[in-house]
């Protein structure tokens, strides 16, 4: 058994991991804490897990913390990890860090996005981008992944086939994305209550979010070359979910694609356990993939351009359950062990 | 032309006020206030509003608002009235107060429910409870009506004719009562989150709600000896509306209701603009009254028992919309108008 | 490995079973069938479970179903399930029917309620209600369990205590249920469209409901002598669960309870897998239950009545779940088994 | 007075039509009719226009209608518009149809979309395209308006100032739409159940909807040359309202448009009631444009493209409330008119 410890669990993503981490073979949650008031039963906390996971709820102490465990989960918020993580480390402890403190190489794009300055910048370079499709080797051996955002897995999932092809402009991608409200966390804003968002939908950092340059970097390597998307998110009406429709420009001397686009995304992602290519003309819906680690993913080519869909569970394939899938990767377990 | 002031301009129900008085043909809208940090017009706030009313909306000042307006709709948090009234009352001016302060009768039981201490004792006396079907005569002539909470108006006007007729036990009325999320206000609590409320639902408050009071104050008094009703509140994940199923025991002693129940209520209600008796087994739902001033009721007869379901907006006959309809009634003016 | 069926496998209830059995250690889910216009694959009728369950959805046909099963579930309409069980028991298959074909005793009764002629009353007077708090040792041994209704789980549950303590009058039951949409099946009708539901409330059937039957005859059984409840279900804008909120007189003789209700609960439920007494005043939300086969419940005692507070998933402890704690009781597994 | 009448009274659009026309002071609603199984009172099938509208719903019988309207709105489905449309233009009648039937000059593309031959030719040259802000003069002399489509009118709104200033690259216009439910009608199919849409989102007839031909004409017109615009739909789970993202390049010879693309959008609407340029920065969500009939666009340069965000009700600007605006324009009425 590994024992594990979730920092952060009052949020989406930890109260995610704690559910998945109890149907786990392998794992013994041993330690849940957050920033909270005082000590809590996590069972008084979230009453669903009522004779299921017998823990209290204590504010996060670094050293208590990596005596109880061999892997940490950190479900922080962004600049709070950054504090934790060189205490974990140090004791050799293997983390994964679900904020976005070290997913962001270039640490002055990080700085300028995040609005804060970086204070552990000797363990960012370390760091393993934590997406299984492309970084499975790296994953294996890490210290430290950093798990990727929401926006990103669906967005980089949803090009990367097409951008290594070199079939497309790269500065022609366009990435229209809509996020079911977990997708911002248990934030107490106005705009995120029920009465605000409910019947209501809307654009909001219009090619202005954070999530941004992390496409951006990601997608730049997989062309080999730096480009810059235009990226939109909006706010669903709904818990859980994002979908993301993708335009794209063919490139002009671009030969037509052997055997075809929807090929070329079979052939990119062969073998690989939680991302499916959906047939022609059969687009996902959000339905198909919530409360599941799966990407699921159509394309369509226009004469000139391209149109793909995508959709993952932003909690679990954008978040707890892609943390899940490297904690098996770098244990050496099953990838889709407790994800299936 | 009567010139209204609306204190709480940035509430769900100050918000429905503006959205109902712009519609309403003898109105002029002079003046909006809230407590907020900086001045702002209410286009910025409320964008809806945007090329429909041109007033920035200040923090409350009684003397400004005084001169202003005829007629002043107070739509703030309990407590916070009883501060603004006497200085709004002294001046000569009319007060339609949608707050709980001037409500209850009953001084004691006030204060233990709202768990304050009342500041204003002297105005309690003289206001009148806003309640067109049962005191329209009172409302023509009042300088400050109490206007009446969301579920006590739905839950008096679902029971006040079984009461008054005697054919039931008093004390065996059960209210469980729905509610939509805006009957609580925009306030900022983790419980009235999108993703909290979202796909659940919920009792609060299990018999132990603070409109509990005003009901047993009004029923007792259609009844004509003192009675306490059970009433359970419940949260429904929607913006808007209140269905109550009502369950009372027929008196041991009764005989049959001549003419039927759906008779008893429809000659109760006759005339009533915004009261509407269903045929039997033709229940409202919250669509039939939803944007709309009616109340909605229907009432089955069992063997021993009677059930009845009610519904209303809660922001209109629940709050606003009964506001304009005590003020076309203070006014002379026709009750529907603006309404319909 | 236990081979078995899904007859009506693209209803709500089927699909569900699909995706609990998927995740059973000892379950290989050998046939899956429906009526449908043509065969076609699971997972094009649901792109959920591609890459997960690779069957073709066929026609039901009674004598392949047989060869290929140990047990079977029928997840069909009722009166479709009283065709079908007579075929499946000839060759000894054990079945757990989740229709209401064989809940009632009464055939009598049956008949009103259902409108419809029972053409296989041989087999109503063996089959087991699949209640396993009431009945896990007759189920263990049974061939034909006759697995609850959504309503009548979460309402026996409730009261089972109480009624059969004797404390209260068993004729002053009250019971006002509110369900998610899901509870209707996978049905075309225009009450069940999006923009209908949505944003709406509605109290349905009012006390005159086909599951009121279910609940007196188990309620009456715990009580000794006959008894018959009010009961008034509500649609919720929701996809899954239901909250019932009970209410209930005390018994004029009654003495006090001692050590109180919610001792009386759970020592009533002691050692149950999945019911959940909850603290005094820790009334559960649907989130507590949600995606989960526990039946909360928490007690609040008035003075000469009590109020109860149970929810449960309808797709689970309400049919699929609750389906799947009977085949673990039959089979000698662990009742927990894929159930947590 | 104006006598006007409904055909196709049970569908949203129609039910809208109704609740707008009660509350116009210049309209009486003297007949309604629907495809219904048999004459049935209005408020018997909306139990919200109970006390408010007291007509029967009859089969639609042109000369019947003739004889009882100066003018009809058409709420019917595509294709059962253009059998009635000749029987009441023939009598003198003036029309504003709310289908497909008559937008659409080029009756090959039509007939193409919409799968079926066009029966009536003749009249769709006459037939004004009913978009006030482009068409204003000929709709005030218009015996027949094709009310425009609800993708159309956002879509054109968003983007005739941007086309017509020739400052973008004619073929670059991707439209990302997302619209609520009532935009596809009250229709029985298993994808509009409240299950089905609830929690989920979908692109659905990616780049093939039959709504691109119609925006292609009209940004054709707008533009001077011919344009195809990539169009993808998705489907929202809330009642009403669409927004759009647009998303163009600009034309690679533009010079820098003068005084900013605000003042742009600023001039072109300069004067139009219903159309509000919202500030830099101000994007419009669902909830400023929903029960009103404006349409609300903001504008978002970035480098070599420009983002437009734009958002209306469906069933009023995009349906039945510019239906009414056409009104008021054919009559000569103030323009605003029951729409404020």
């Amino acid at each position: 058994m590994i024992n594990v410890s979730i920092v952060g669990a009052t949020g989406y993503a930890g109260e995610e991991l704690i559910d998945l981490l109890l149907g786990h073979p392998e794992i013994k949650i041993t330690h849940v804490s957050a920033k909270i008031d005082k000590p809590q039963d996590i069972s008084g906390l979230f009453p669903r897990f009522m004779n299921r996971l017998d823990l209290t709820c204590n504010l996060p102490d670094p050293e208590e913390i990596a005596a109880k465990s061999d892997l940490i989960f950190l479900a922080l918020p962004h600049t709070v990890s950054m504090e934790m993580v060189p205490k974990l480390l140090k004791p050799g402890k293997r983390i994964i860090d679900l904020s976005a403190d070290y997913r962001i190489k270039d640490i002055a794009v990080y700085e300028k996005h995040y609005n804060v300055r970086h204070t552990d910048t000797a363990h960012v370079k370390d760091a393993v981008y934590g997406l299984p499709e492309i970084y499975r080797q790296k994953i294996k051996g890490a210290a430290l992944v950093a798990n990727p955002g929401c926006y990103p897995t669906v967005a980089i999932l949803a090009l990367a086939p097409l951008v290594s092809s070199g079939a497309i402009e790269p500065d022609s991608i366009i990435i229209d994305a809509k996020s079911g409200v977990t997708g911002a966390g248990r934030k107490l804003a106005e705009g995120f209550l029920f009465s605000e968002v409910n019947e209501d939908f809307k654009a909001y950092r219009v090619n202005a979010h954070q999530h941004a340059p992390e496409i951006d970097q990601e997608l730049s390597n997989a062309s080999g070359k730096p480009l810059k998307v235009t990226f939109v998110p909006h706010l669903l009406p709904l818990n859980r979910g994002i979908l993301a429709t993708v335009y794209v420009k063919k490139a002009h001397s671009s030969k037509p694609i052997a055997h075809g686009l929807i090929n070329l995304y079979k052939e990119f992602y062969k073998g690989e356990p939680f991302v499916r290519v959906r047939q022609e003309g059969d687009f996902p819906r959000l339905k198909d993939v919530l409360k599941s680690n799966f990407c699921d993913i159509c394309v369509k080519e226009e004469e000139g351009s391209v149109i793909v869909v995508a959709g993952i569970d932003n909690l679990l394939k954008g978040a707890s359950g892609q943390a899940v899938q490297n904690m098996n990767i770098m244990y050496g377990l099953s990838e889709t062990l407790g994800l299936l």
